[in-house]
């Protein structure tokens, strides 16, 4: 019963990247992958390393051949049967993570990704190639980590989705929490940096960008033609006080017709008691009207779980 | 590329069958389904019908050769692929509908139910008879109607499930809601009744027996060793105004070490503003810590879209 060996390329090394290699270790044996390994590892920074230490995969050590070769020459060269990109967001370029997911599927690997600009501003380019070269593209992690979100719809089949809308972003459901709770905005700024939950440069998150893109992700999947740039934005700079304790949420929603991100009141609905980093989202549907689900949206071990979600479906379907 | 039929027996034609059977012509080219259809119909009040009507099934003719046939006999003898079990809940012999799903399995049909006796009572010797017959059994309906609930689970592969625990009964939840409001008990099963979220004799909710089978499937699922006699188990009878307002909810919860259904004060938690006939499941995870969904858990169209979501998984696997 030996069957060949499945071999997964991690590209990005970072926070996401080590945490799916450490939860893929740590998993592996509970969910039979016994021939599934991680083979290669290539971060820009650290270098390029085959055949990792699955106890101690760091330091990456580039062979001299090597030294001259891009991350891109490097994925096509690779025998790996899935490259797991795992780079930095950019909502402008969506590069380098464009081009690695390119790269791998026209070098006939499938993909998993968690990060949302590729997704989000280039995905009918990238379901058409992967359709192209009969391989898979997956980005769960994309949408609230590991919290189950747009994977929903596999289990309601023949529901008709009229509507979806949520809180995608927890930095900002994070700081809203805290204007509630009487704090001023730039205080509640810091402390959200402070904790790590907002970055040195927050504006993916405060102007609503990371939500933008969460929310056109979910609605590319449905179907509808609306585009990263036609999502009407609106951040959470102006938020009052007294807005945050009636129930005012950073609100991301999308139906056929319409797709924005605002901070909206939902003291009539149950995301309003979503507090802290949680996030939440909810489907209207005609058979089962509104259902929701709220977990957390991030995090190092939350967001490894999105991604081995992935590489369990792809394992599913692809053998 | 013509397929064979994949046939359908509905045995039950109450509301869930009838709800099933409406659903499904909805649905059916949506889900292109075209060599999917319902053949048979048995209701031991309204008679036995092959290839019924799509428009109007109703009323079923029993055949005079058949007169004498007993239910069991009749699911015996079709040569239906699939048998779709909606007849009434029994939570003391599982009857009849632990006969029918038997019968079924035995003559090398698959089995969708909605109804929590049979699996609850009876969990293993129905998994085992399917895996002897390698037929599937699927039972989505008897948590949540069509809500995604234990199946949520396929979604987090890999995830240690810690503990279970939510709202799992409508009726008790909407009356807990009223008393909350400042209704009495009284009061608020009657008009529970009157709005037909309640029974005549309402103990299989009021006493927590629905909410027991609920998390005794459950737990079976995770594998742990909980009878539905094992349910430690408290019903809302005694649940005082000033309890519901400070948030005591009808709890199911198990884990591997204890199991058990009762008012608890959840006021630390989302599930104290689930109100009205709302359910919610939360799951306790070692990658993702506390996930929780929220929707309806019963109504004839949520029920059938949870057989509807079983029939879809069926069919998945087994062509």
């Amino acid at each position: 019963m030996a069957k060949n060996k499945f071999k997964i390329l991690i590209v990005g090394f970072g926070t996401v990247g080590k945490g799916f290699f450490d939860l893929f270790y740590e998993k592996r044996d509970l969910l039979k992958l016994g021939n599934v390994e991680i083979s290669e590892i290539i971060d820009s920074a650290y270098g390029h390393i085959i055949d990792p230490n699955p106890k101690d995969p760091l330091p990456l050590k580039t062979a001299a051949s090597e030294q001259n070769l891009s991350v891109t020459e490097l994925i096509k060269n690779s025998d790996a049967d899935l490259v797991c990109e795992f780079t930095w967001v950019n909502y402008t370029t969506a590069e380098p993570a464009l081009s690695h997911i390119m790269a791998a599927l026209h070098s006939g690997k499938h993909v998993v990704t968690t990060n949302k600009g590729p997704v989000a501003l280039h995905f009918g380019s990238i379901m058409e190639t992967a359709r192209i070269h009969e391989r898979l593209f997956k980005f769960k992690g994309t949408v609230m980590s590991g919290t189950p979100s747009f994977d929903l719809m596999d289990l309601i089949p023949g529901a008709k989705i009229k509507s979806v809308r949520g809180i995608m972003n927890g930095t900002t459901n994070f700081i809203l929490s805290r204007i509630r709770e009487g704090k001023d905005f730039d205080s509640a700024l810091k402390e959200a940096q402070k904790l790590g939950y907002a970055e040195n440069d927050p504006t993916n998150d405060i102007d609503g960008l990371d939500a933008a893109a969460k929310i056109t992700i979910i609605s590319k999947l449905l179907g509808w033609g609306h585009e990263f740039g036609d999502v009407e934005r609106t951040g959470i700079r102006n938020v009052s006080t007294e807005e945050a304790k009636r129930g005012t949420k950073l609100i991301a929603y999308a139906d056929k017709d319409k797709i924005y991100v605002k901070p909206t009141e939902v003291s009539d609905d149950i995301l309003k008691d979503v507090n802290g980093t949680d996030n939440a989202i909810q489907f209207d549907t005609d058979t089962l009207g509104r259902i929701t689900m709220i977990g957390p949206g991030a995090g190092k071990r939350e967001t490894a779980q999105a991604a081995i979600s992935d590489l369990v479906n792809i394992l599913r379907i692809s053998r």
